[in-house]
């Protein structure tokens, strides 16, 4: 039987969440945007969808727009507002769909500032503070890191902000937290939310933004005026459905997930006891995800225990599935940014949880790791 | 029973597709991108589609790149290429994605020559000898267009472009003509184009360009390394999955299909010789797709005539979707691109086939049309 450790880099869709997707392809196939009955029976679902997203954040349903996924949303944002000459801020550590958008624009004369990150990947108050000047238009953090499973004090940096600057807009990549820990836009100050179905178990190709009402981007694709004009293309709409079911069912049982996923995680870094010279890169505590376990193996390349693991139909990651192939060459520039040793780095695993995992998944992970580390470390010397 | 001569807005998808996809949704969940097993499964499937569908239109596996859809497709070929100061050629009448990026471009300084068109859609082949210049680097024409019908001699157009310019690219959208005219990228000197899958009874949120080797895009998203570097976000698996089908299933039917709808078409224009005063807008003809029947009725306002249709569960369109709820007001800027007389363009309405609409359908239509017409006419007098 697979184990299956890897999903933040991507989840198994809920069986309903199939069930709705094949019902919709079949009976919602009707173009939105047209003007009879089949394209308006489409539309109505996607009013349903954005209905109940919306609230999932504390936003309006006008507030929701759908993309094709997580990089598209971070690049609608990002793009749709940054001009040359403006000044912005992130860290070092967020998504390529992030970071690689900063790049490209620093190339047209955006400035742009990257926050570095402690140990725990944390950024700084003060430096966020002492950053933001009258250029700045966008601030860009994300909410869980990745691949170390940070947790940013999201409230705090919002006050940050608003306090800071009237122009200054928030913008935070939800990916990893959405239906996991809970978002209040309102709460926290937040004004462009980026989310990405397949990372709670809804279907992939969809995603959707929350833009604050009154901000207006410019179009990542023009065409058509669908989403409010800000993204043509005729709408995904059994996707879109299946992100509606996949949302439901994740938060009717957000909170029984969490305390579950958690006692895994806690259960497991007690068994990992049993193996020597290892780091526990996110801890058990409130400012890591319960839902991500990064650990580096002292000793040992993180690609080549990826693959003996796999060996025994054990899946994890060694980062980012985005940029896999370049981290398992030079480790991850995520672990990389907190500072750790060169060992640390380049032997770091991340094993990522969801309420579908047992400890008797974890007992045998732990067995598995044992050995091959056995192996590994005995080979080296 | 519901009568869909909507098909050039959107398709249903097979039920082969339907089950593709839902299978996909289950076995081939992995992230492409992952190292492990699950990752390479679903990674497998991507080449495979990739494989049949450049096998289609004589392209490589390495130049199929894939995107939430057609819109997608042309913003990342037009966007990706043009550059403040260069020169593009386009037609007066492409689908919105094509013309509303190039009317964004125009913004930053890209200067763009629209050709206009005859009563008949077609371009002036003299004028695109003309207008091409040293500064040219792109052209856009569309291959099959989406409301009149119209089928642009690509083959000429592309030789053309060769003969007047080493700098100049040739992209195509074949939205609507691809599974349904033979399309061949080499023969026809096309260097980039663009395809979505809703169209070919294939699943929404999914679609793919072509871009001939050699050429280098800039990003419309960016990400990961996913698509050649080419566009980031996790690869839609199931989709492609249902996209390949889709088009595995298409293409075996590809000619029986044409024949059946033209023979349709034929019967349709036949019975609409029953009612006065209307215009076929896209007769039956070698320039002219089959799949659509652009007819004015004149005298009745189109949208009036679509919502009688629609209560006798006919549904048909008055222009493209995505342009929908503006051309019901101004009449379509597509029919208006034609010189057609105005009372011409506020009556067109667009049928548009599949291979499972009937003769006892189009009876039924016909036979509904008149009656509607002859309430609307009487009413109007
Ligand atoms: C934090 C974060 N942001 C953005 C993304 C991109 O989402 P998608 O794969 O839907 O494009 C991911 C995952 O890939 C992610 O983990
Ligand atoms: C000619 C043409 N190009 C592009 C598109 C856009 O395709 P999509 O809806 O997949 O974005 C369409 C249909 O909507 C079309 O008819």
């Amino acid at each position: 039987m697979d184990i299956y450790f890897d999903n933040s880099s991507t989840t198994k869709p809920y069986r309903k969440v199939i069930e709705e997707v094949a019902t919709a392809m079949e009976e919602y196939f009707g173009n939105p945007s047209s003007l009879h009955k089949i394209g308006m029976k489409a539309e109505r679902k996607l009013t349903e969808a954005r209905d109940f997203l919306g609230k999932s954040i504390n936003a309006s349903k006008e507030e929701i727009y759908f993309t094709s996924g997580g990089s598209e949303a971070n690049n609608l944002i990002i793009k749709g507002l940054v001009k040359p000459g403006h000044h912005v801020i992130t860290t070092v550590f967020e998504h390529h769909s992030v970071l690689m958008t900063y790049k490209e624009l620093e190339k047209i004369g955006v400035k742009v500032t990257y926050l570095d990150v402690n140990r725990d990947g944390k950024i700084s108050l003060d430096e966020l503070k002492e950053v933001i000047c009258k250029d700045t238009v966008l601030v860009s953090i994300m909410h869980v890191n990745n691949e170390i499973g940070t947790i940013q004090h999201i409230e705090e940096i919002g006050s940050i902000i608003k306090e800071k600057s009237s122009r200054a807009k928030f913008h935070v990549d939800a990916v990893q937290s959405y239906g996991k820990l809970n978002i209040n836009v309102k709460k926290m100050n937040i004004d462009m939310l980026s989310i990405s179905g397949h990372k709670i178990h809804g279907p992939k190709g969809i995603g959707f933004c929350y833009i604050k009402k009154g901000i207006v981007l410019n179009s990542l694709i023009n065409g058509g005026s669908q989403e409010g004009g800000f993204r043509g293309g005729t709408q995904n709409v059994p996707a879109i459905i299946g992100l509606h079911k996949a949302a439901e069912i994740t938060f009717i049982n957000q909170e029984e997930n969490f305390n579950y996923v958690k006692n895994l995680k806690q259960y497991m870094i007690e068994k990992l006891q049993e193996i020597d010279d290892l780091r526990i890169n996110s801890p058990l505590r409130e400012d890591f995800t319960p839902y991500i376990l990064n650990v580096s193996f002292i000793g040992v390349r993180a690609e080549v225990l990826l693959h003996l693991l796999e060996d025994k139909d054990i899946f994890v990651a060694t980062g980012s599935a985005c940029t896999s192939k370049t981290s398992a060459s030079s480790g991850s520039y995520v672990i990389r940014a907190l500072g750790l040793e060169k060992k640390e780095i380049e032997s770091a695993i991340r094993f990522s949880f969801s309420r579908f995992n047992t400890k008797e998944e974890v007992d045998e992970v732990v067995e598995v790791l044992k050995g091959s580390l056995n192996f590994l470390r005995r080979v080296k010397k």
